[in-house]
């Protein structure tokens, strides 16, 4: 029998005209030096569609892609829903990649039109030489129009969107096809192309709008400190024009003051960023006050929530700080990690929001061994996360990379746990985990201990060679900016004894060491790549402190 | 460029899944003259695996339909869960149907199994000898073996249950193929069969869950007493397995009193039910009173929403009365009416609250004339109300019946407005609207303002032929019980006095008449078709109340 309903697809093209006319009067909300500028989502899909009749006039056609290299601002969600919409695909780079990586990813994806902030000139000219598949570059913001640029026809984004017509006849994309990319970070090789579709980003734009993700109605004001050009910011510009939540945008204002000020003018109710950015805006709300009143919480992802900032946030600031899981391979909303309705004390739900989160009912979740059996959901016993689901990739763009993958789930190449109610604690990064004497040790849950300890700011362990055990791990420490110690020595001894009460007494560290701060990748990830590079190069300044030995 | 999404279907299967799994601890509670019964959805799953395998041992193959005729309980959630995720479909059968109609219905579904609660075997057993295609007749509930039934063989639901395997080998279906199936209530001809897809289940079960619909989580407790044979109990059983939120079902305790004993034990935060149970139990509590605090808010649909209802609940009770619109063709839910965040004072957010709504993302609307042509969306402009998207019905089962659709576009005869922000204002079904001397009178707004005069209970205006003008209006009473007259002339003469403040003088009625109650649908809506056959026979005692004449 067959079913009687309408095959209508899931399109960011709907989201445009539903984010225009219902939530027509939200606003996007950029913060500049100046102040807010604010624009409503009427206002904002009017601006859009001169711009994808603009993209039409330079011949962008069918799915060809417009790269962008911009901040979070008001422009770049006008490239964010005109370019989908359009039938094209949005590339957003990561400003933050090394020059090297950004050519390869723009020749990569094919980019043919790069939309790039004005401050940011100065990282996009030395490329384009090596990106001849660039025709054309838009520069939004600037009063003047910029120098004239070798092989490329330039343009000021104000005058080619006062120019364009100002209808554009959008097209009913087919919901399979693809509607944006973006690169992983490429902490263990070449950056990966991620290819959404429009079903994808429609369907996950509902997760995040759901109540135990991020709950967005259109009375909600949401902060998107995640950049745009990182796992497509959480979904949060999509999820803003279909909720009607509106959306407030940082520009490059992502220091600890500047967010500061902008929260306290502009009061959102929720916000989403990394852990860094976060312990950033609470050492500043620590040190100097601040009005940070309206949030009621804020989404931590893209690395492990330290629980010292999910209790300081809470404790001294009332702002809940929700923890969740994902990849650009994920969209990237994988698990959410709000306490369950049959959480007993505080206690107990602090334990559940200490996890990784729980998935939502379209994401799928399963634990594998080194030979790929599947193994149980127990809470106990450690495996390879693997994701299936219909906003999960299945592939990567060109390269296929089929090890990643196994009978269609996503290989995440983080190990963990899953409770048989579905929540995820994640151990260590497959490639991360220390082998020690044939023993795993989780070098995450070495550095939780060791960040709890108030002398402790930052805290990274990393497994180095060890003639005997072949793997012993090495704690790399940041101290806070008030811990005085009568020598470095003396306070990696108090620290062992901290962890000492914590673990197993095999897994303590004797190698320790101290820097000034965290080598991190290009979107904030602690890069534990570069510290086993320095150990090796013998840069790091290595204390042994042994109490008893290992085993 | 290919996407590289993965292409994983969206099935009730994966609902089925989730709900055992993470949200294994919520439960579904079902009302009975002893109390409570509970079951947590692990356990609802595990029974479901069961009834699975069962009806697999009794034939069920592939799609077909198995029925059930049945009041919302657990076994009906069991029945909704099985059904669907084994890949068969799932039929409930309206047990307010004439004989003949569903006699009808199950011929024209070709069902093969029915379950049937052991109360209702009355009402099913002198139909078997019309549907030869029922093989079997599984029985819920009752100590003692049904009596042998002519042509079928008979089954405890319980003791199919404990001899079934308890595991079942659940397929991956194709989320396209059909899920369940509902027919509409047939006001205007033979009820159309409309058949839902699993993708379409998935989609409208997460449009439920949203802030801006029902907003559930695993913290709410929510109360359907909108009947799972009436458009799949408005999604709240699949959207419960979603999130997580438990699940209170009432059996066959729908009057005021025994409702109002189960929601002071068992405390849902939200509830869904028809205007016409509001409306008793507004009344019950009104004059007996009964513990609501918990309810935090009501979902009213199916039919107009009285605004003396909604006031009424919220200043008398504190229950905020949500109204929504949808049919059976559109899963069912279209729209909902809660106010914008622009709304202003409290005065313009109830005149936002008293439409029909604003639709979702994934659900477009427009409105047509009789031509065709594509009306604006300027809050004043009369059109049939067209609509289109993922959970919409497309044709109807076998029928197809392409009058009702246009371009794609479901016509759904309502005639209505729609303001620039979407709200949608009902005026009219088609077929009910009054055409007095080219003019048009909106019957439902007459019927508005007749049950805001305390002496009403409540009115339908209907239009009634007339020499001069082709149709007028006529207007019948249900009188509140206190009210006292010195005649029912005298009533309706204030009644008219009342409505010339509030219409134009023409829209006036002349002719009114009393009942004790009004004529309902077998789904709890005012059945204007019978009232037109009983003023055609002769049967209404109609007075003339003049005033003035019309125009």
């Amino acid at each position: 029998m067959l079913s009687t309903m309408q095959r209508r697809p899931l399109t960011v093209t709907t989201l445009l005209h539903h984010g225009a006319t219902v939530h027509g009067r939200s606003e996007a909300v950029t913060w500049t030096e100046g102040g807010a500028r604010r624009l409503t989502y009427a206002g904002t899909v009017a601006r859009a569609t001169r711009l994808a009749a603009a993209l039409r006039g330079l011949g962008i056609d069918g799915d060809q892609r417009v790269a962008t290299l911009m901040w979070n601002n008001q422009e770049h969600l006008e490239a964010y829903l005109a370019v989908p919409a359009m039938g094209a695909v949005l590339h957003p780079l990561n400003l933050r990649l090394p020059r090297g990586q950004l050519c390869h990813i723009a020749r990569h994806a094919d980019d043919r039109i790069v939309l790039v902030d004005e401050s940011l000139l100065p990282l996009l000219t030395p490329l384009l030489p090596e990106l001849p598949g660039i025709r054309h570059v838009i520069v939004v913001g600037g009063a003047q129009p910029p120098e004239p640029l070798p092989g490329v026809a330039t343009h000021m984004y104000e005058e080619l969107l006062r120019e364009a017509p100002e209808k554009f006849d959008w097209p009913d994309p087919d919901e399979d096809s693809a509607a944006a990319m973006c690169y992983t970070s490429g902490t263990t090789g070449d950056p990966q192309g991620v290819v959404y579709s429009h079903r994808s980003v429609f369907l996950h734009s509902m997760q995040v709008c759901m109540p135990d993700a991020l709950s967005l109605d259109d009375s909600v004001r949401a902060l998107a400190v995640v950049p745009m050009f990182h796992a497509m910011a959480w979904g949060l510009p999509y999820a803003a024009l279909m909720s009607g939540a509106s959306l407030l945008l940082p520009g490059p204002h992502l220091q600890a003051a500047p967010l500061a000020e902008f929260i306290a003018a502009e009061r959102p109710g929720t916000a989403a960023a990394v852990p860094t950015v976060w312990g950033s805006l609470l050492a500043h709300l620590d040190a100097y006050g601040g009005d940070v009143s309206s949030l009621q919480e804020v989404l931590v992802g893209g690395a492990a929530c330290p629980s010292a900032l999910m209790t300081g946030f809470e404790e001294r600031h009332g702002v809940r700080v929700i923890a969740a899981w994902g990849m650009t391979e994920t969209s990237p909303l994988g698990t959410v990690a709000r306490a369950p309705h049959h959480a007993g004390d505080p206690g107990d739900a602090l334990r559940y929001r200490s996890t990784a989160g729980r998935p939502p009912a379209a994401v799928e979740l399963r634990l594998t061994n080194e030979n790929g059996d599947v193994l149980p959901h127990d809470g106990a016993t450690v495996g390879e996360l693997e994701v299936r689901g219909p906003w999960i990739t299945g592939s990567y763009h060109l390269t296929g990379a089929p090890e990643k993958f196994r009978d269609g789930w996503l290989r995440t190449g983080d190990l963990g746990t899953i409770t048989p109610d579905g929540f995820v604690t994640l151990t260590d990064r497959a490639k991360d985990v220390i082998k020690s004497g044939g023993e795993w040790i989780s070098s995450v849950d070495l550095e939780n201990h060791l960040t709890a300890h108030p002398a402790v700011r930052e805290a990274a362990v990393i497994g180095v060679p060890d003639e005997r055990w072949d793997e012993r791990p090495l704690a790399v420490i940041v101290w806070a900016e008030h811990t005085q110690h009568s020598g470095a020595s003396a306070g990696f001894a108090d620290l062992r004894t901290h962890l000492s009460d914590r673990v197993a007494r095999w897994q303590l560290p004797e190698r320790w060491t101290t820097l000034k701060t965290l080598p991190m990748t290009s979107v904030g990830k602690l890069d534990k790549k570069e510290l086993r590079r320095r150990y090796a190069a013998g840069e790091l300044d290595v204390s042994e402190v042994s109490g008893a030995t290992a085993v």
